[in-house]
C-alpha cells in the first residue's frame, strides 16, 4: 500500500514558486465558491510523525481566508470531554456549511494508537472503525466533502527527518523521546495503519495517500487534490439538489395505503387508555417515586452517572406537567431541560444531530429533552421536511447516537406520552377557554392533529426501528396524568438503579 | 423493536378478496416497468419459523410474471459451494437487471443460526454482518433496490401455529423436532435478530418488520410495500440518471493536474528495467521454477487449496507468454485460463464484480485471469467507461473480494507485467511485421499508448490503494521476457508454498 508513497518525488523551490501564485488564486476562489454551498468540508490529516500534516494544515490556514476555516487537533481529553461520550469533542468542533475544518491527531488516532501499543485486538480496532466508518457516512450522507490525507514517510526517511529536526538548534525541540520510541515501533504503526486504511477508505471518504518527504511536493499535491476535490463536490451538490427537485414530482403519484392496511391497530392502539390513579393513591406514588429519585440522582452525582431523558408525545399529552414533577425533586443546578423547537440558524448550518450532541451534559447531571432527535422520524417526516432517504437513514443514526450514550455509562429513557383524539380534542377545548393556557394552543396544533393517522404510523414505525434492548421506548398511556406522571418516575428511577449497578 | 409486530393485525378474506385483483394488477404493472429498467430487486425474507416466508414468497410467485423472477433458499453449502468463498453462491444466483430475485435462509441465515447456538461471539457476528452490509452496499451503489422483510411471531403465537400446522394431517410433515427445539430457544433467537437488525438496516437496504400471525395482513403489507418500493426506485433510478449526465458535464471544466504533478515518478518508473536473464541461465531457472510449481500444485490439489492469479500490464508486455510458460507445468484439467475483454450481455447486466465471482473454481484448480476486475481502476477509469464515484468506490468493492478469497484458504498473487513505452513501441513494430502476429495489435493498442500518463497514474493508485499485507501486488520488469517469465514463476511457487503451510 505504502510502496507508491516511497518514490522520492520531489518539486523544486523555483517549481514551486512558479505554480504557487496561481494555486492560490485558485483556492481562494473555490473557498468562496464553497461560501455559498450548503456543504461543510472535513479535512483529516493523518500519517507517519514527521511526515508534514502539521506543516500542510499551517500552509493551509496561510493561504486561505481563515475566517472560514476552523483547524482542530486532538490530544488526552479534557475533563469536559471525558464526561461525555468519545466523538462528543469531535461534533462539537464540525464545521458548519460552508466552512473548512481541519482535525489533525483525529478520530483516528486513538484506534491506531491503543492498537500499535497492543492495547486493543485487530477485532477491537475494527469494532472502533466501525464507529468511525458511521460518523463520516452520516456527514456525508447530509453533503459534506470528507476528504483524507495519509501523509507516508519511509522508515528511513522517517529517521532521517527527525535527525534533521534534532541537529537545528531551532527545530529540536520538537523532538521528543516519543517520538523514537514510535520511529522504534515503525513496521507496527505501518502494519496497523494499512489495516485502518483499508477499512475506511470509502467512495464518500477516501484516502489519499501522499508520499511526506519533500515538503513541496507535499503542498503541491494535497493544494491541488483539495482544490479539485471541492470544485467537483460543489458540482455534484448541484447535481444532487436537480434529483432531489425531481424526486419531490415522482412520475408515480404515490398513492395512499390501502384502508385495510391502514386501519389496522398500532402499537399506541394497543395500549390500555383506561388506567388512572385517583387523588390520595396518586400523591403518596407520587412522593414515593419523587424520594427514591432524589435518593438516586444523589448517588448517581456522587459516581458521576449521568441521565439523558427524551420526552415525545401528542401535542397536550402532558409533556411539560411530567417534565416538571421530575424536576421538582432534583437541584436546579443539577439538570437541564432542552425545549426543541425549530432549529437556530447555526443549528441548521449543521447534520441534524449536532444540535443534540452539542447539549449532552457532564457527568452525574440529568439533560431532559422536551421533543428530540426523533423529530426527523416524525414531524420531518410526515411534514416532508426531509426527504424519505433522509429520514429512513436516520433510524441507523439515531440508534449509532443512542449506543454512544449508553456505551458511555449514561442511563438513557426514551417516553411516547400517549392520549387518544377525543382526550387531545378535550385538552384543546379547555386550553381555548382558559385564559392563562390559549398561549400554549396554537393553529399548528390543529393541523397537527388532523393529520394523525401518519403520525400513528410514524410513531408505529420509530418504535419498530429504535425501541432495542438497550434503549427501549417507554409508553405511556397519557389521558390520566396522575397515571402518566407516576409511570414515568417510576420508569426513571429503576433505569438509574439498574444504571448504578452496573457502573459498580 | 417487535412490539410493534404483536398487535394481532388482521385482514379478513373479504377485504383481502376486494383488494387482491388490483394490487395484482398493480404489482404486474410495476413488474413491467421493471423488466425495461436498469436495476434488479433483491428480496430478503428473513424470521421467526412459521411466521410465513414461505408462503408469502409462494404468493408473490403465484401473482408475478416466474419469467422474472428467481427464487432460492439455501440450506448446508453443496460440494461445489463448500469449495469457493462462502458468498460465491449468492453472487452467483443474484438476479441480473430488470429481474426481482426472492432469497429464502439467505445470508442472513448462518450468522443468526451460529449466534443463537452459541457458536460465535457477538463480535464475531458483528464482523459477518459487515461483510453482509459490504454486499448490500456494493449491489445498492450499483443501483439495485435491496428490500428486507422481517416476518415476527410472538412467542405463544409461534407456539399455536407450529400446534395448528401439527394438528392438521394435511401439515403435520411440516413440523420437525428442530422447530421445536428452535421455539424454546426463541429469546435467544428474538436477542440476536435485534442486534442483526439493528446493524444491517440502512438507509439503501431497510428492514421492513412485518407481523407473521396473519397470512392475509401480511400479504397486504408485503405486496403494498414491495409495489410501492419498486415504484419510488425507478423514479429514483431515473432522477439518479440525470444527475449522472448533468456530472458529465460539469459545470467547471476539470483542469489537468499541473506538470510538476504528472512529471513525478511513479511506482512503475522506480523499477530497475535493466534486469534481465541470458539464454542458459534463464532456462535453467525456468527448468527449476516449473518444476517447483508442478510438485507444489500436486501437494495443492491434494490438499484442496486452490490458486488465483491476477494478470494485469501494458499491451505487449508479455501476460500470454508468461502465462503459457505458467501453464505448461500444469495438467490442463486443473487450471483455468480467463481471458477478460468486454463483457458479454449477460454480465453486462449484473455487478462488474459478478463476471469474476463466477470464474472461482473448485478446490484445488488454479484459475488465471488475463486481464480482471481490475478493469474497473484502469481501463473503465482512464476512458470514462464509469462515474468517478464507480471507480472510486471499486477499490474497497476489491479489498472485500480479494479478502474472501484469501480467508477461504486460496492463494492469491497479483502480477502486473511492466514495460517502458520505448520497449511497447519497439513490440508494436514488431507484431505489425511479422504476419502471424499482426491479428494481436489493433488500433485501440495504439490509443491506449497515448494515454501512458494517464493510465501510468491509474496504475499507481491501484497500487496504493490495493496492495495489501493480504494481497500485495508484484510488479514484474518485463522489458527482458525470461526475467519476468522466471520471477512471475517464482512468486507464485513462494506464495503457493506459504499457502500449503498455512493450511496444515
Amino acid at each position: 500500500m505504502f510502496e507508491a508513497a516511497e518514490l522520492g518525488r520531489k518539486v523544486t523551490r523555483e517549481e514551486f514558486d512558479a505554480i504557487a501564485p496561481q494555486l492560490r488564486t485558485e483556492l481562494l476562489e473555490v473557498q468562496r465558491r464553497l461560501r455559498e454551498a450548503d456543504f461543510p468540508v472535513i479535512i483529516v490529516f493523518g500519517g507517519v510523525d514527521g511526515a508534514g500534516k502539521n506543516e500542510t494544515a499551517n500552509l493551509l490556514n496561510e493561504w486561505m481566508d481563515p475566517r472560514w476555516t476552523v483547524t482542530r487537533a486532538y490530544s488526552r481529553p479534557s475533563d469536559e470531554e471525558s464526561d461525555r461520550p468519545p466523538f462528543w469533542r469531535f461534533w462539537r468542533d464540525l464545521p458548519s456549511k460552508g466552512k473548512i475544518g481541519m482535525f489533525l491527531s483525529s478520530w483516528y488516532h486513538a484506534p491506531l494508537l491503543d492498537r500499535v501499543h497492543g492495547q486493543i485486538s485487530v477485532a477491537e480496532m475494527d469494532e472502533r472503525l466501525i464507529r468511525i466508518n458511521h460518523f463520516e457516512k452520516a456527514l456525508a450522507d447530509d453533503g459534506a466533502l470528507v476528504i483524507k490525507f495519509w501523509m507516508h514517510l519511509s522508515k528511513k526517511a522517517q529517521k532521517k527527518r527527525l535527525k534533521k529536526l534534532e541537529d537545528d538548534p531551532l527545530t529540536a525541540w520538537q523532538v521528543t523521546p516519543v517520538d523514537w520510541e514510535h520511529w522504534k515501533m515503525y513496521d507496527k504503526f505501518v502494519g496497523a495503519a494499512e489495516r485502518l486504511i483499508m477499512q475506511t477508505s470509502k467512495g464518500h471518504a477516501l484516502w489519499h495517500i501522499v508520499e511526506g518527504a519533500d515538503a513541496r511536493y507535499r503542498y503541491s499535491v494535497v493544494l491541488n487534490t483539495l482544490k479539485d476535490a471541492i470544485t467537483a463536490h460543489l458540482d455534484r451538490r448541484e447535481a444532487q439538489k436537480k434529483v432531489a427537485a425531481e424526486l419531490k414530482k415522482p412520475k408515480t403519484a404515490k398513492k395512499p395505503a390501502p384502508e385495510i392496511l391502514t386501519k389496522q391497530p398500532s402499537i399506541l392502539s394497543s395500549l390500555d387508555m383506561t388506567q388512572n390513579l385517583d387523588g390520595d393513591d396518586y400523591n403518596q406514588k407520587l412522593q414515593e417515586q419523587r424520594a427514591r429519585l432524589s435518593t438516586l440522582h444523589r448517588r448517581a452525582k456522587d459516581k458521576g452517572v449521568s441521565t439523558v431523558l427524551v420526552f415525545e408525545g401528542w401535542d397536550a399529552a402532558g409533556k411539560g406537567g411530567t417534565i416538571r414533577r421530575l424536576t421538582n425533586a432534583l437541584n436546579a443546578r443539577d439538570y437541564q431541560v432542552i425545549p426543541i423547537a425549530a432549529p437556530t440558524e447555526e443549528e441548521r448550518a449543521q447534520h441534524y444531530l449536532w444540535r443534540f450532541w452539542r447539549h449532552l451534559s457532564r457527568a452525574g447531571r440529568v439533560t431532559i429533552f422536551d421533543r428530540s432527535w426523533y423529530g426527523r422520524v416524525l414531524v420531518e417526516r410526515v411534514e416532508g421536511f426531509c426527504t424519505d432517504d433522509a429520514w429512513q437513514r436516520a433510524y441507523g443514526e439515531i440508534n449509532d447516537f443512542e449506543e454512544q450514550i449508553v456505551e458511555a455509562g449514561h442511563v438513557l429513557c426514551k417516553f411516547w406520552l400517549h392520549i387518544t383524539p377525543e382526550e387531545q380534542l378535550a385538552r384543546f377545548n379547555q386550553r381555548s377557554e382558559i385564559e392563562y393556557k390559549q398561549w400554549k394552543l396554537t393553529d399548528e396544533d390543529w393541523r397537527n392533529r388532523e393529520k394523525w393517522g401518519a403520525y400513528e404510523t410514524a410513531v408505529n414505525h420509530m418504535v419498530e426501528q429504535t425501541s432495542t434492548q438497550i434503549a427501549p421506548w417507554t409508553l405511556v398511556e397519557a389521558n390520566s396524568k396522575t397515571w402518566a406522571r407516576v409511570k414515568v418516575l417510576r420508569t426513571v428511577c429503576d433505569a438509574l438503579e439498574a444504571g448504578l449497578k452496573k457502573s459498580k
